[in-house]
């Protein structure tokens, strides 16, 4: 019978796990660093959880299955809604706001496996629950420029929009909510053309010529805070989008005191779902071409969409599979220190017992040490040290250790020296 | 609506998750020193490489679904399966041997959740693959015992026994394989008057007085080294169990030379399992009740199993809840460093913006900073402070600030100081 593993997962292996653990390492630092605190959900919800905050489409791409007692459950595709049931349930009563919370775990979605994209995937993402804007979107945003700054990806693309803006055009202009949804997805797509043959194409998704063409030059917004005059003169005729304008001026102005300056405003950045209310912000890495977003957030109102109360959050998550292609991409293949310090190779079996003993005493002073277990030949054993790539093997002889002594060879220069027992941990720790 | 967690699943909340993540650290440390090095599997495998391994009857316990292609999946209940079929896919023909791996990462079962269980648990184990006994035995019981000192969990009762005593005692008098698992079962129960019952009561299992009565010694033997020469006493008559004494014995003195000596030899565990084929160990907590045992392991030939070549592997696992467990209990509530260094304090609007620079260069320097988010009136600001228990908070007046300073009050004492604001990294550093 063949096993294997099931389409579109992965093992990760011992260098690939280092680097992950390495990279999740940094994250925890930064995130903590900020005042953050790690939170776990469980692997999987109610069904419900997910089609609530995502709408029924969403349980064409999940995990879905009914448990022994028939109830719906699904793996869980991403944390936030996962994350605003734990608020409601354990948080919302007992604890001061704001709340910091993050949160690295894996999710789950159906979908045909291609490059970069895997069916269980991790999130390593953030929660600012019941701060202000733009104060709180200024330290989330910060906070996310940061960790791509730790992680040797730089300098990150920060994409800024308020979607104030376009929602407020849309309601001088009293577009309806479905004609105002089905633009936004043409929006996210990115794709200017197509945005282009919607408006202004045979068959126009809006008929007001103004709107479109304010939309049009909306999207090109492109830019750094010098920026800021364009779009005001291009919506100052309307009144609504005023006031989320302010928040962006705001916002920018509270970035600089953040000391972050390395974004861009970029008034084409939608994201898909209704919930936003206010910034939001993606990260693109080019080099990673169509799997380029490694990172998606913004501010809204997520728990009331759950029944909870009206509070705003603001957060963030890095597809961290994405991160770890874009740390190999940028800075290449890293150089790991060898896993291992010492191997201790016994040259007979009349020095094996007392080969375990000499392992244990490196290992009770924090020495990474292997030794034989499978009692080999002293030859073949060199050249499984060798092939582990340790730096140096402790060989124990029955002559060395008469006179209380042990060769220490560098597997690198070839150079052996005898050491006494005695000093053993002493030499190893000064050469490591 | 209302959305509540899955039954028999947890929320980890701050505290709890940074205690689990130092003991995390804590093992990972220890297997790491010993030269294992960490891999990961998906959450869910074929349906099947659990059923091989366990038998049709597990699928009772399982969380199995088809996906939206009618594959037959199954949540993990635990990671020995995956590691052996990540063996067979990734490492075996090319990977030197022995392979030294480790794991950690939840598992799940679909059963009556009750005290200390949970359909989503932590496991945290490891394989050795392809090294000898004793030498690879010894390896593992230390490292198990020294994880479980690393973790404060003191003295820890490690039960050994060799499975092939037991077997050569059915081999010598001719017991079906059938029969030999009803026993098996029944002394894994660890109910020494179940088993009286089994084999003299009214119905014998076994109908053979000889056997019954070795079989109802043997498993009373339990106690330290000073005991093999009962055990060779007890088996003695029959040849078959001779070479497994043997290697019981061989054991005890690797397992000298290591340095272990708190074990107790314990003919009684029987574990549940047919692959095992030599030396198997369990570790009990007594103070944790019915869920008292935290570490099940042992030898086995488990590639074979799938289709593998023949090669004994010796592993164990954690569960890593029981341990959290039983950290708890043996050490009670420990106390952590606060999760904060320092929190800023704007005393108003005027000094808000500064405040985040100070913030941020608190942070560079990696001092663990939160600041107001809120807008939050002084006397109000304090009150958080006090509510999330930092130690620090810098205070930012604008006629301090006008003199280049801040003011730093201890939270514990009182205390305040002015501290410029060239020296404030400087002057924190040396109060941490």
């Amino acid at each position: 019978m063949e096993f294997t593993r099931p389409r579109g997962t992965r093992d990760f292996l011992f260098t690939e796990m280092r680097e992950r653990k390495e990279a999740e390492s940094t994250l925890r630092n930064v995130f903590e660093n900020y005042g953050f605190q790690e939170i776990k959900t469980p692997l999987f919800e109610e069904l419900k959880l997910f089609t609530t905050k995502s709408g029924e489409e969403i349980v064409d791409q999940l995990y879905n299955f009914k448990d022994k007692s028939d109830r719906e459950l699904a793996l869980r595709p991403e944390l936030t809604a996962p994350v605003a049931r734990l608020y409601l349930n354990e948080l919302q009563k007992t604890t001061a706001k704001p709340i910091k919370l993050y949160y690295y775990g894996s999710c789950f979605r159906y979908e045909r496996p291609q490059k970069g994209r895997f069916r269980q995937f991790w999130q390593f993402g953030c929660e600012l629950i019941g701060a202000k804007s733009p104060e709180g979107e200024a330290e989330v945003i910060s906070m996310c420029n940061e960790s791509l700054e730790s992680l040797g990806i730089t300098p990150a693309d920060i994409n800024i929009n308020h979607l104030g803006i376009i929602r407020g055009l849309f309601a001088h202009f009293n577009i309806d909510t479905k004609t105002q949804r089905e633009i936004m997805v043409i929006i996210d797509k990115g794709d200017k053309e197509l945005l282009r043959e919607s408006l202004v194409g045979d068959n126009p998704v809006i008929d007001n010529e103004e709107l479109n063409n304010v939309l049009l030059n909306l999207i090109d917004m492109v830019g750094g805070k010098e920026i800021l005059p364009d779009i005001e003169k291009l919506v100052k005729p309307y009144d609504e989008p005023q006031e989320s304008l302010a928040e962006l001026e705001e916002l920018v102005k509270t970035l600089d005191s953040f000391g972050v300056d390395n974004y861009t405003l970029n008034l084409g950045v939608a994201r898909g779902l209704d919930y936003y209310t206010g910034i939001v912000f993606e990260v693109y890495i080019p080099e990673l071409g169509a799997q380029k977003q490694v990172c998606g957030g913004g501010t809204y109102s997520l728990i009331k969409v759950f029944g909870g109360e009206e509070i705003e959050s603001t957060g963030f998550a890095f597809g961290f599979d994405r991160l770890m292609n874009a740390i190999e991409e940028l800075n290449g293949e890293k150089e790991l220190k060898p896993y291992l310090d010492v191997f201790v190779a016994p040259i007979n079996d009349e020095t094996r017992q007392k080969s375990f003993e000499i392992t244990q005493t490196l290992r009770k002073n924090g020495i990474a040490t292997d030794v034989d277990l499978n009692r080999k030949k002293f030859k073949k054993l060199m050249n499984h040290a060798n092939n582990i790539n340790v730096g140096k093997v402790v060989i124990v002889g029955k002559k060395d250790l008469d006179e209380g002594k042990v060769t220490v060879k560098d597997m690198n220069s070839g150079d052996q020296e005898l050491v006494s027992l005695d000093s053993l941990v002493d030499y190893i720790k000064g050469e490591l």
